[in-house]
């Protein structure tokens, strides 16, 4: 799919599918007959019922994880928002290439395969203090690439990202979309000290003040203060939507990234879900705003859809549950 | 190990080695070489090194995870405490035996072996609120045989349980040793009414008042007010502590089953992490009294070792990270 316009864009991100209720249902019904107290899985119950809707049947597979992490470079890195030179983003994706990182062991034991997806990292986007950090058709570009790298045919699909500034980026899409100072969501990122956590929060400010009202369209908000894998991201959000993949998304970056689909519609992100509740100062709160209940919270704070990795692994578990378990009368057992 | 006298386990219990420090400080050191910033994989590099601590290697393994499951009957089941009638815990016995619960899934998604142990279910304990569940030797028997499940050469061990009206005996297991009315330790396990949780807590004080002074002993609170199935989860936690083997607790019954051990000796449940915290309502509190934080929260309710068996995919992708991740040296990657 190849966006020709931020209209064109729109359009495609108001006009999303509810997903199958029959499937969800048929689901749920089925949990009761399994030999465990009704309801006594938690959200293991939740969840199958959930990959139903979105699967569209009512016994999911999760036989294609597939997870994508994208790429991309950020001009406000000379605001000095990181704890970590830029040059990081592509040493990162060498690693990656390499199966060097956190995220080529969790892809691993999840039973996932694993897309790194470098978008320009030699082409920083513009400082978004001072520009939009992408023009529209580097915005669409990039939404585009996100959206034609989901396999149509996937089960699931798990988000996530690599990028030196990023956090900053996502600080900027919060407060673009919902509002708030800087510093209600700025965090340490790759570990930043305090004078950094200020220089993040000013930079988040000084693009609220330069950007203005432009941000009262989410998708202006992606394009000005985003950059080109958070853009990705959004793309392959919505694609997911439209073949019918649920999604897990990783930490606050991710979440930001996703984040104007959800604002644009209301429900345009119950297809994903939260994996995880990062470190990340900023990431509750966002979750809150978006209504989305992460499914682990380890005190992670990596990105690369590390934290969405590892959820895959609860899913698989429900899923498991969901299709092995047998039910009150084939095992005999007496109901309450 | 058959342990003659409650002296003699007490004895055991009052025993204990605290882990393996090189071990775990060369986990910590290692893990701050990988490439990531340091700390971002929060409690996986934690678990990495508790792994290290209590397997006594810098590079721990999870070749060999045990599921261990006691199943045992209660006598306080004629008090109306359970939804459910006491012959299910046979059945779910059966239903283990032949594959169709929740437990055999999620073993199974875990890459860990299930055994079940059925404690005498043909036996019920004595009802609690009238008489010891066990006399000694009983009780004794049961640790024992909890004990002698553990596989010495075992990797991690996860300890689950299954036996209607156990959340009952919890909870007075949980009273027996950091007071309370029975209201706040009692939930609605498999799904009781409001008096069937009335019930419950009537159960739990009347067991108090009628042991009364008995319960200053930590190992008679076991005895007197617990069941057969977490007798042998406390045998079993114990068992581990020796063999040098990190265990995973499941929810309420299985961490009230071990509580004694670490309320008789400070750190006596620190080779011990809690896989889940459970929606039964004593659970957090009983945690907090014994300084455990639970690894995740996803709503369960069930027992059986599922909220342990889930947390085995938690930690086996901190191994993967840990011991497969590239270095910053290795991988050309510039720190901050």
């Amino acid at each position: 799919m190849r966006f020709s316009s931020i209209d064109a864009l729109r359009a495609a991100c108001l006009d999303l599918s509810f997903g199958d209720d029959d499937a969800a249902a048929a689901a749920l019904t089925r949990q009761d007959t399994l030999t465990k107290p009704q309801g006594s899985l938690g959200r293991l119950e939740e969840m199958a019922a959930w990959l139903a809707r979105w699967q569209g049947r009512a016994l999911p597979k999760l036989d294609r994880v597939e997870v994508l992490v994208f790429a991309g470079s950020h001009g406000v890195t000379a605001r000095g928002v990181s704890a970590f030179p830029p040059e990081v983003t592509a040493q990162m994706v060498a690693n990656f290439a390499a199966g060097g990182a956190a995220i080529n062991q969790l892809a691993l034991a999840a039973g996932a395969s694993l897309q790194v997806v470098p978008l320009q990292v030699e082409k920083p986007t513009a400082d978004f203090t001072q520009a939009s950090a992408m023009n529209a058709q580097e915005f669409l570009e990039a939404v585009s690439t996100g959206y034609d790298t989901v396999p149509s045919d996937a089960d699931l699909i798990c988000l996530g990202e690599m990028g030196i500034g990023n956090t900053t980026a996502a600080a900027a899409i919060a407060a673009g979309l919902f509002g708030g100072e800087g510093i209600e969501w700025v965090g340490r990122g790759t570990g930043v000290d305090d004078e950094g956590l200020r220089r993040k929060a000013a930079a988040v400010d000084a693009a609220m003040a330069h950007h203005g009202t432009t941000l009262s369209d989410p998708l202006a908000v992606a394009a000005r203060v985003g950059g080109r894998e958070l853009a990705a991201i959004l793309g392959a959000t919505l694609a997911a939507r439209e073949h019918g993949i649920p999604v897990v998304l990783d930490g606050f970056v991710c979440t930001a990234a996703a984040a104007p689909l959800g604002k644009l519609t209301s429900g345009g992100l119950s297809h994903a879900v939260a994996g995880h509740a990062s470190a990340e100062a900023g990431h509750r709160r966002l979750l809150d705003r978006l209504g989305l209940k992460p499914l682990l919270d380890l005190n992670m704070r990596l990105g690369e859809a590390s934290g969405a990795c590892l959820a895959v692994n609860i899913l698989r578990s429900a899923l498991a549950c969901h299709t092995g378990m047998a039910s009150f009368a084939e095992a005999g057992v007496s109901e309450k």
